[in-house]
């Protein structure tokens, strides 16, 4: 299904930043102002688009026209050099297009620690600017992957009053992916784009409450990036009565979050070396926040994930990296099951048989685990992948 | 160098816990009562010979005469029957050796969550016990081996008023080697052993201290074991003065510590699949604690380890996964070196020469690579390894 959002043109180019032939610069643009929501890394070292980002977002005019996104390289660790180049970038573009620098956001994605290509991007943007269209949102996604290997694209559709609005998203993922320290967390790249007419505070507010609820709970190295974005535009284009907490905004939050956790789900499912999705449900424990902690340390373990990878049922990783996760559990009260499953009760295998019929749940490609601790009424789920030689050989190689 | 310490006899035999042709028992016992030091896991989730190690210590009757350690099966999360299985290795022994049941220690490693082989263990100590030798310490260092591919043992000797003692040790590693919440923790398995004079508090005081500054400061997965435990024995045969705190305290602390860091190193060169071999110190931190916090985030990180498998000096990944340890860093300020390689001044890289002088440098099988942060004087420490493709292999398979 191809992206199409009222309101809304997209384009790319070859702009040769890292490799030729393939698309590697994107740029979204709204026919009118769109409300803007950005969710941006927590990591203490912030790429400079990052920097900017944030410091548009503290301006308090939460307004844009225009994403540019571009692959193969992060501008990330370029020093002042790497700030100002946002700023060219923003420049050069709001004369090719006749509109405010401060309404272009501006992320990229790709190499740390290299100067941004400056001139290549600037040859580029009159290009660029030339093909934009309402049909080519999809080349945008195109544009922003790095070692992904496919398109990760989502839209859905929600009657307010009798008005059909659109949101759509897109996002890259592959590596660097992991959780931060509290909420709000952003990971990955994404964007997302609807025609509703939202409630300016409200959008940034249920935009973190989604993302909080989607890429937040994608874990596949644990290494949250430099250069983790989502931004939301709401261009209004679809008339419809503003939506804000109280007015439809419970019907708008199951959608969005619905388009998230989809988008989250093939950032998952295309991470570098992946073979097995896995869902890490925690039941039992005595709140939601050390669900959350376990169901993080048991997704990030290296022990698990390599299990994973082998399709080896092997309950006692599991149960092992519970344990370091620093909390109090009572190991005599664990039951852990593979589906449906039921592998360890009490603490104790069920037996070989059981190991067997987990060893077929694992065959698939997605399955899940679920602990339940015994302990309470605390519940969390994390999305996670397993650690394959793939994913040790993309990351050896990353830069050569 | 083969272990001999006066006053102890060791044996180890293949009882055929696991496979066929090798040592998997081993057996160490002390002429005399000796001073008992024991450091365990703080895993939450504890095999069965933890839970009556930690049991016994709190009894506060520091003394032992015996440790018994199998290999290829760790006892964990097998249930009270675990516990039983404990005690029965120690009534026999004790029948065997005429000694305390609550006297021999008792310590496995392996395959988490399969019943100990009772049995095989059983109809093996009369044997273990008849060849018991002051030569065959280094065959109880080979019989606690699992993936490990050599020995590791070392040995010191410490002058005291004219009477030489002697400090030995002997250690397993190779996988499920991280960091616990909060000191003291204990990795991996080790014995410690002294013909030393020392005062029993005193005794259990330095090694936890030893630990802290050696084990503690390795990291390979980050993945605490069910069952890590050392246990140190002094049994005093030397009849130097009495060693405390205030009396050749300091003398024997560093060679303790010495020891226990070449045991340490020793685990990491033959971690699962290293092929390289990293110290990450950090410098210019605002405290120790800050420091610490900093250097494990970066030892962990999968990105990190598998730039140091591919030989790429990929310094953005170092300094993102600084950023991401959830402590506010000023990236402007960071210096980063490769052994004296200065590859980033404040967030920025050097250039291409001295990338191609930091790849020279990871080309070594052993290097280190310094953080200053440049906010204040906190300093801190970690050993840690590449991530392999090997490691991963040797996981994904390590039950089949």
């Amino acid at each position: 299904m191809s992206l199409f959002v009222p309101g809304f043109k997209g384009s790319a180019v070859e702009s040769g930043i890292k490799h030729q032939g393939r698309l590697d610069l994107g740029l979204i643009v709204s026919d009118v102002p769109a409300v803007l929501a950005g969710v941006f890394t927590r990591n203490a070292v912030k790429a400079a688009p990052v920097l900017v980002g944030l410091d548009r977002l503290c301006k308090g005019r939460p307004y844009a026209r225009a994403i540019i996104a571009n692959s193969g390289n992060a501008n990330a660790c370029t020093g002042p050099e790497g700030v100002v180049h946002v700023h060219e970038i923003q420049g050069l573009l709001s004369r090719e297009l006749g509109i405010d620098p401060e309404d272009i956001m501006v992320s990229s994605t790709g190499v740390i620690g290299e100067p941004l290509p400056i001139d290549r991007i600037e040859r580029a943007i009159p290009r660029l600017v030339s093909r934009l269209s309402e049909e080519a949102l999809d080349s945008v996604a195109d544009a922003i992957l790095t070692t992904d290997t496919a398109r990760k694209t989502a839209i859905r559709h929600l009657d307010i009053c009798g008005t059909i609005i659109t949101i759509a998203g897109m996002a890259k993922g592959a590596g660097m992916i992991g959780p931060n320290m509290g909420p709000p967390r952003a990971t990955i790249l994404s964007f997302i784009l609807s025609d509703a007419v939202v409630d300016p505070y409200w959008w940034q507010f249920i935009v973190e409450e989604a993302v909080s609820e989607s890429f937040n709970r994608i874990i596949i190295d644990g290494d949250t990036s430099t250069n983790d974005t989502l931004l939301g535009l709401a261009n209004g284009l679809a008339g419809n009565p503003t939506i804000n907490e109280d007015r439809h905004g419970q019907a708008f939050r199951a959608v969005l979050e619905d388009l998230l956790q989809d988008l989250a789900h093939q950032v998952v499912r295309d991470g570098e070396g992946v073979t097995r999705c896995v869902t890490i449900c925690i039941k039992g424990a005595r709140n939601s926040d050390e669900a959350d902690r376990i169901a993080r340390t048991v997704a990030m373990s290296p022990l698990v994930k390599t299990a994973f990878f082998g399709g080896d049922p092997n309950w006692g990783r599991i149960l092992a990296a519970a344990g370091r996760a620093g909390l109090s559990i009572d190991q005599g009260l664990i039951d852990l099951y593979f589906n449906g499953v039921k592998l360890v009760r009490g603490g104790i295998c069920e037996g070989k048989d059981a190991e067997e019929k987990a060893r077929e749940v694992m065959a698939a490609e997605e399955f899940s685990i679920t602990l339940d601790l015994g302990l309470g009424k605390g519940e969390a789920q994390v999305l996670t992948s397993d650690l394959s030689v793939d994913y040790v050989r993309i990351n050896a190689d990353y830069r050569s």
